[in-house]
């Protein structure tokens, strides 16, 4: 299925991802052309502690939007240190990424307010930025991260539908960020999702509580679409690079299955298979989809692209656009902003029309 | 004095500046595997063509910040097209460049809003952008473009600036951009600034006359201290990357002597020096120079970090930070975002204390 496997290095240093997810082109050659001794977390988690002290001088000089640039930098190189490691330094560089952002979030533009929601026995921490000069209430995109990706990494994503006047909403749910340490993946990640719309309706004076859509990225995608498929007050759905079952995955390349098994915590990788084949599968559920429906796939993207078959297939209650690039890899990441941009003009137009 | 002398195709593939500047990662691959029978002028000249075509796009779409997003990025890819070639491809690209970034102008968050001023028998262009949700009257920053760089290339560095509440004003002076083909380059740059500030303080709704700094870039930044060394209604003045004077030319690369004999409209290499080391000289203006001024100069830049010493030995009226990056390239663009962050910082604070 794929061409070739990736070494780990490779598979890390995926140009297109960390500079469209904000890394800055200077990190990413210091860490092509590290010291050899110096090993790929290590030189990120030092990127991150340098962030942090930049973060901390722009404070100290009563520069507020230079420091919250900072530390969400600083945030990234953490999140791009540990997100193929499965070891202690896994949870350490989460901590850290979640730490800077914390730091980050007061002082972005617009800021992001954090939010705890109790479920069961845990706290979805989540994020909302509003548009500052857009008129209220506002229309907002609940934002999903994927198997690696967790609620810090949509900022860049963010500022363009908040440009476009639509609020954003970030969380992690189970499998994810600073939830994993109580939930782990399982195959009702659209009940969180429920659980954030719950609170969002109630922001009337803030929120357009009738236009509120849902986007995911990767295995977020998949989670957009049961989550869309499960609550209609969803009023859009994105997939961007999604998937709509788990039955086989021989595609997938040796980190990211090593990833599936962090997720899940399983013992072995086979056991990781087959809690992966049974949390994920939206078939079940996908007639369910009534709202409008975007589907942003990767010709070249090792997740097959016969997903998308299956969407059609199984999502017959609703409209679909169907957005396939012939040259985009996973996440059409490698294509710069075009699909991206895309993605935020589809979702403004749904929830603002 | 250099190292070693590049290519043309090595200069002109400058990754840190072309990122820096807004071109996606995508293209820079792109350019670099390029089909060999395909030419770095007809590359770029056709991503031009391309970005204007989804420009078009995304305004029958309704699209409107996507739109100015690919008209501007458009107007970028058409700059680095003609930048370094000399011949009938510079001007078609400069007029290319220009025509997209006037498409593009309206359609910015904020808008850059066209202002053309009459001077001598020629007009400057220019365009202002103005902070939205910052009470006015705000402070306001000239930027200034540099051998081959325009009022178009400033852009993100405007948004810095707009985000800490400083509007900006860009236009293109004796030979540059829109007004190479009436004005060459000349000794009295600071007049064209003067001419703008003239134009500036009447905008007393909207900008605080007595807030309004300057910055330029490369030769930008030696146009940048003379303009405040002859005006002293210029607050704050910034010299990224700048030089005072060109009695020795050696350190140039071969295809930045090119841009000065083309700028000079000279018609050979001997009579362009002879120009250049007439015009380009601030020093015996220097004394004259009494805000407070930001040198950034980058240690491994082909122009000599000497020219430091000079800014110290003649601006000796003047305030100077000294900023000097040990790694840093011309203009420091090998470094990444923090170099641009500190001087907007400083900038910020100078026009708002």
């Amino acid at each position: 299925m794929t061409q070739q496997t990736p070494t780990p290095e490779q598979e890390m240093l995926n140009w297109g991802r960390l500079l469209m997810d904000g890394l800055p082109f200077a990190d990413l050659i210091a860490a092509r052309d590290r010291d050899p001794g110096i090993t790929w977390f290590d030189f990120w988690m030092s990127r991150a502690d340098s962030y942090e002290t930049m973060g901390e001088a722009a404070i100290a000089d009563g520069h507020a939007h230079t420091a919250g640039y900072w530390f969400w930098v600083g945030s990234m190189a953490a999140q791009y240190a540990q997100f193929l490691w499965f070891d202690e330094r896994r949870q350490e560089g989460q901590l850290r990424k979640a730490t800077l952002y914390h730091r980050a979030a007061p002082l972005l533009n617009p800021p992001a307010a954090r939010v705890d929601l109790p479920i069961d026995d845990t706290t979805i921490i989540g994020y909302l930025r509003v548009p500052t000069d857009a008129e209220r209430p506002v229309p907002c995109a609940v934002l999903l991260g994927g198997l690696e990706s967790t609620k810090e990494e949509s900022y860049l994503f963010e500022n363009l539908l908040l440009e476009r006047g639509i609020a954003t909403f970030t969380f992690d749910g189970p499998g994810q960020g600073e939830m994993l340490q109580d939930v782990a993946l399982s195959d009702d990640y659209d009940r969180y999702a429920s659980r954030v719309l719950d609170h969002l309706v109630t922001l009337t004076d803030t929120l357009a509580s009738d236009r509120i859509g849902v986007l995911g990225r990767s295995l977020g995608g998949h989670y957009a679409l049961r989550s869309a498929a499960k609550d209609n007050r969803f009023r859009a759905c994105v997939s961007w690079g999604g998937f709509v079952q788990m039955d086989d995955w021989d595609f997938e390349y040796p980190m990211t299955k090593q990833s599936w098994k962090y997720v899940t915590n399983s013992p072995d990788l086979e056991t990781a298979q087959i809690r992966v084949r049974n949390a994920i599968d939206v078939r079940p559920v996908l007639a369910g989809l009534t709202c409008p429906t975007y589907i942003l796939h990767g010709a070249k993207d090792e997740t097959p692209i016969t997903e998308v078959d299956q969407v059609k297939e199984y999502a017959t209650n609703a409209q679909l656009v169907i957005d396939i690039e012939p040259e985009g890899d996973h996440c059409c990441h490698n294509l710069g902003p075009a699909p991206r941009l895309r993605m935020a003009d589809w979702l403004a137009t749904e929830l603002t029309r």
